[in-house]
């Protein structure tokens, strides 16, 4: 056998083992439900990567609710796209609310809990037999619950008892630990390195 | 002054200061060009939010090349969205090519140096004016490069010397120091919690 072909045994050996393991792993997951899902830390993505989710799931033929708690934080690229499938997207920005450059924290307060009760009749109407909704995304929760514009606890409860089927993903950095302890998924996007810290401005189709 | 308008008042105030400070930041970033991104990590939503930002590009206008280095990695859910927009969206997906329960090294290699022919070929077009390319994504080549199925610095050089105006992003988990070296735009995904874990399996819709 040559030095190459020895080579390749090997790695397809290890690999075949690697095959084995995994699917032993898999055949004890069997639970099928609906996930709470979340997406913090500094890094880019976590509303990027809720798009992406969303735009799955309109391929797989679900319906899907999204709330904007922060007004701009579903850019102008997003919004062309998901209108394009009306029957299957129903979103709720916030109008005149909370934006980053805020400096009304009473009315900030109002357009929070008025996002929230968009979020709760969503998560009522997926109660419904067929559901309304399949998927939830609500956009940069965590900002408001950071800045406890909503009740931390009524929040995390009212996801905690979404419908069983409904899988809802939370966006946003700074999720407060409660809500992680009762989310099934939570990844942490880390910023390694970012463009602006060589002066590099945000960019029309990359950053909105 | 209450004691509720006295907190609002001094948030307000708060609030101005941040927006003066970001304001003042975002005063230096005045470059734009095509950036080198990659999503890595462990965690969820590396080719999820590559996706999104295909789809954002996609709202904007943008022409968009899709390689996929593994099989199976851009799931059945993302598919039949892409190809709905057959004039800004071309995908190149390894035929019988590597998988993740691959057992033959050598066909992987061969399958591997394919996809990198097209991903070469995508970005010499996105030279002519106008581009055929606005945004590549190179969906998990970090995998085909640590398993040294390419040449590391073959593939760092090209992706260096790319269209100044053309994105590109790159994905999967363990990318390589001498690729985030070479990036723009770095984002490591960690899986905080994860619903294998309690045992719940992958689910339609939203893993695939």
């Amino acid at each position: 056998m040559s030095e190459a072909e020895d080579e390749n045994t090997r790695a397809n050996e290890k690999a075949r083992k690697r095959q084995e393991a995994k699917a032993k792993i898999m055949a004890g997951k069997t639970i099928e439900k609906g996930l709470l899902m979340v997406h913090t830390g500094k890094g880019k993505g976590k509303s990027t990567a809720a798009f992406g989710l969303a735009m799955r799931a309109i391929g797989n033929g679900f319906r899907i609710g999204i709330v904007q708690f922060v007004k701009g934080a579903w850019q102008t690229g997003e919004r062309p796209v998901l209108e394009m499938f009306p029957d299957q997207v129903e979103i709720k920005a916030m109008g005149e609310g909370f934006t980053w450059n805020t400096q009304d924290r009473a009315r900030d307060i109002a357009a929070a809990t008025a996002a929230w009760t968009e979020a709760k009749r969503m998560i009522e109407a997926a109660r419904k037999d067929p559901p309304d909704f399949d998927l939830l995304v609500l956009d940069e929760l965590n900002i408001v619950l950071r800045y406890d514009y909503l009740d931390l606890g009524e929040v995390v409860e009212v996801l905690k008892n979404r419908p069983p089927n409904l899988h809802i993903v939370v966006t946003g950095r700074n999720a407060k630990p409660e809500l992680i302890e009762a989310a099934d998924l939570v990844t942490e996007m880390t910023e390694v390195k970012h463009p602006f810290q060589a002066g590099v401005k945000a960019q029309k189709g990359i950053e909105f």
